[in-house]
């Protein structure tokens, strides 16, 4: 699986995390190479977490633009950006005609479905995603991520984006069947080991133009599966933060997707579900792309 | 509010975290006093979660038995056992009857409801509740725990007794309208900060004994609302973790949060929500009694 950026404008800068011969690194994704930034400066901020809590993003990309590269970037594996967020809080049809997925009859709802996601379900850019041994029914789903870079509650909406550090992609793979496994809550198909991936890497955030009306893009084998912009988002990146924040406290390093467009595969008749072999790209303009395969979970 | 050992037999020794003159520790809890066993093992194991990585509980109990006791009970400031678990995984509808709360016909499910919830949505015993400042629907559900001890995935119900560490209780205070304010997942309502509580200590487990039949009980102002016996579960103790492993590691510190016997106080016409002044007790036989009181939350 190639590493390499898009083609796309670098303008922000972009931070990752990654593995280079089985040890953990942060630094600088440019075409030059990976900068490693966690030799420099990992006494002061051991992660990227501990960067996002000091509001260094910004200060570790001009530090790196000077400095030649450390890797070449065929040479890294690709973590989730945030290792061990305390939190990653997942928002349900958030797109214009995605209830219509559902097929049930009722109306847009008036708050955000919010459910939770173990960092051990998702894996970073580059690795395939995991097809579980129980259910076939994996799907795609491309969503922009915000990381929040300072902590809050009860934040009011006007507030809302001076609380996000970074962002970045995801997949939020999800099995669909155990989503309706039990009576309740979609818990279970939200959270099989590695059907999901984050990253490919964090781009400090620095003004809402940077999310407020961007292109998602979703392919599969190349063929674009879901398609559309932000700024129709039913609920809005302020919204988001101000809503969750009613309940609990936001702290750096926290995760927040904020929902799919239209078009996974449970949409289609019949569903088309990933198989070993697939290639899921999620893209974003300003952010970058996310590429992942799909594999098939090993023998017990 | 007492933090006291209760008057059952203490079989199996009770390891708290604690914070005693702001300073967080773990260690045991026992007629004579706090023994701390931080300052003693600290180096090997910082936390209750390293203990039981190291399947070390039943040894810090044992090493404990000969010594003084550091600090009266009256000085303890219980905290949740394990400060920061990789997961809290929770249970709806897991008593008999419970279904019937929910009016709304359904046959019992197949297989579990489960959702997370944030260890900050979660206070130690002894520490009051808070009622969220946006709503008044602040309900009790008292609930036995466990913690679990040694990895796994696809856990065969054979053998998911052997990756319990330890046994505690919870009253999964829960927020009503707030758990159907979207369209799907009751993930707010579960998470307001501070309104759930986990303790007061863990007890190390032994033997099925400790869980099998055992009388669970919620009491608000001393009068009982909730009385039932794990035996009659829906869903049991070898059940669930042999579920929940079907799509996620299992890791030692997880939490599992085994569900509510019927009597929350949304069943009562007109409904008994928590005021500020109750008292909860959580209680069950070989585990202890968790007692927390209510409060509002503070002015923004």
């Amino acid at each position: 699986m190639s590493a390499s950026p898009t083609s796309q404008p670098d303008r922000h800068g972009r931070l990752a995390t990654v593995t280079v011969e089985g040890r953990r690194r942060y630094g600088l994704v440019a075409e030059r190479g990976f900068v490693d930034l966690s030799t420099r400066f990992g006494s002061a901020w051991p992660s990227l977490r501990e960067a996002i809590e000091a509001g260094a993003l910004r200060r570790l990309v001009e530090e790196a633009q000077g400095l030649p590269a450390d890797v070449p970037l065929e040479a890294l594996r690709f973590e989730i950006p945030v290792s061990a967020p305390e939190k990653i809080i997942c928002v349900g049809v958030n797109y214009p005609d995605r209830n219509e997925e559902y097929r049930d009859g009722q109306a847009a709802p008036a708050n955000p479905s919010l459910f939770v996601r173990f960092a051990r379900s998702f894996i970073g850019h580059g690795t395939p995603l995991t097809r579980p041994r129980v259910s076939h029914q994996l799907d795609y789903e491309g969503e922009v991520v915000l990381v929040i870079g300072k902590a809050g509650r009860h934040i009011a909406e006007r507030d809302a984006l001076d609380h996000i550090a970074a962002v970045t992609l995801a997949d939020e793979g999800t099995v669909r069947d155990w989503v309706r496994h039990a009576k309740f809550n979609v818990t279970q198909g939200k959270n099989f080991d590695g059907t999901g991936a984050i990253g490919p890497w964090l781009v400090p955030f620095v003004e809402e133009g940077q999310i407020a009306d961007i292109r998602l893009t979703t392919r599969v084998n190349g063929e674009t599966r879901q398609d559309d912009r932000t700024s129709r988002m039913t609920f809005g990146f302020r919204r988001l933060i101000a809503y969750i924040s009613t309940f609990t406290t936001l702290v750096p390093g926290d995760i927040i997707l904020t929902g799919t467009p239209t078009g996974a595969g449970a949409r289609f008749e019949p569903p088309r579900w990933l198989v070993p072999g697939d290639v899921v790209e999620v893209e974003a303009e300003g952010i970058g792309r996310l590429t992942n395969g799909v594999i098939d979970e090993g023998a017990p």
